[in-house]
């Protein structure tokens, strides 16, 4: 999990190990530190780091050449927006040359819907998860994280008790599986929704992010927290739940998640659901397996 | 679980059966048909019901009249207001007397510092938990419902990372032993607060209780949801923490909590610490005991 060189970053990808997912929970600082897009610019090879944004979540036209500033300024050689404004640029030659020119990509925050109407199922999605298969790290902030994983969270409203039909599911980039992100989690208070999401989807594991924090999940199934704030994850394994017995609407009765929070510098192992190297936590949880 | 008639209160209070407590989410409906104080005046005899308010939290001076209005209006053959404005009333002969001749008690909303201070540790409080502890109910709505318990949290914001001072423990009036209560629960966000509080007090277990929500926690260890919300359970029996190695305000690791949502109508035993009736609910749990 140490910062890895441009030159490991051209072995793991020639050696066809999975590369880092980023997701961020929006709201990252942008400076004097930006700690967390300086640690993905690393990540993605430093000096040769040369990186393509994806701006289509967001409604502002300017939000692709602002992440591109930043890159550049905190050390990036390259920052390219890729123009992505309806699916046949996202099927396109030119951006599949683009993409694989690139050693990482990051999707910017916005409107979630627009990544999955517009981008789910392209080919710029399936190279994407391919160069992601091969070593190449992919980060995404806000809606841009929640769209990282095979399925991302459509609705539910944060202040009502965890009813069916609160939340859909909808089709990601496919880059993480069996991984639901949440973002601004702290901030916007959606335990129940992701409660709910197991509810209809056991089994599943759920990454609550808060603003200014990231979790740097790699290859080997490790999961690194930075940044500021706390990310919250939900174990769904055990979950078992009146859902299929109910109607849209009625209220869920769900049990046996658990619950985890880990502050920055924490590792949470997802081959073993377990926070590392806190003390006590192997021995109950392994009973429950 | 099932209501109790007016004769089978006395039986219970003769037999020393402890009574029900009955914490209420806030903002309970109140007309036409105010389903949970129905309730709790059925369980407190119905029309042999005399109902003692405990107005103390609240700051505006007819609350307690209000409910007094109510709890006659929908069956109680008496209400009278408890004159409880600082520890000298809470001590005096005259309240005992009231309480003794009162067959359920029900504490408002209002603030819970007000609670903890003019009522805690005096004989009225006392002379509660005696009472409960003879088959007497209590019930108790949003500040009012977590006086309840033995401890109950103070402060915490909701929508800040859990970190190390969020919450204070406080005492309350001991009617459930390791349990917390929180209220206005799916509407105001809180399970960083209640992670926090098991960070420093594991073994706890706590409930989060929705607005027009309440729990039926019999003497039993049966605690029976009712009301339109839902209640989240949180048991720290298994949670661990690295609380006692931070400093305030550092961000907390909890690891092992686990996290049920009942709907209305759902039973959770606390002595196994199951939702009951939910099948593949027995299985999972028992290997973490």
């Amino acid at each position: 999990m140490e910062p890895v060189s441009a030159g490991s970053v051209a072995r793991q990808i020639a050696n066809g190990v999975k590369g880092v997912v980023m997701p961020i929970g929006g709201a990252e600082e942008r400076s004097p530190h930006g700690t967390i897009l300086k640690e993905f610019v690393e990540r993605c090879g430093g000096e040769d780091a040369r990186i393509l944004i994806v701006p289509t979540a967001s409604s502002e036209s300017d939000t692709g050449d602002d992440y591109a500033e930043i890159f550049t300024r905190i050390g990036a050689r390259s920052a390219a927006v890729a123009p992505i404004d309806d699916r046949e640029s996202a099927n396109s030659d030119e951006l599949i040359a683009q993409l694989a020119a690139s050693t990482g990509v990051f999707v910017t925050g916005g409107d979630q819907s627009r990544l999955n109407k517009l981008v789910v199922g392209t080919r710029f999605a399936e190279a994407l998860r391919d160069r992601n298969g091969a070593g190449m790290t992919v980060a995404g902030t806000s809606a841009g994280a929640s769209i990282l994983g095979a399925h991302m969270m459509a609705g539910g409203m944060s202040e009502v008790p965890p009813h069916k039909g609160l939340v859909e599911m909808v089709a990601g980039f496919g880059l993480l599986q069996d991984i639901i992100i949440d973002q601004h989690f702290s901030q916007r208070g959606r335990v129940a929704r992701l409660l709910v999401t197991f509810a209809g989807n056991p089994g599943l594991i759920a990454f609550g992010i808060d603003e200014n924090t990231a979790v740097i999940i790699g290859g080997d199934g490790m999961a690194k927290v930075i940044g500021v704030g706390s990310v919250t994850v939900v174990d769904g394994r055990n979950v078992y739940s009146d859902y299929h017995d109910l109607d849209d609407g009625d209220i869920l009765t769900i049990t046996g998640a658990h619950i985890h929070v880990l502050a920055p510098g924490r590792i949470f192992d997802l081959n073993r659901r377990i926070v590392l190297h806190l003390a006590q936590e192997q021995a109950p949880l392994a009973g429950t397996r």
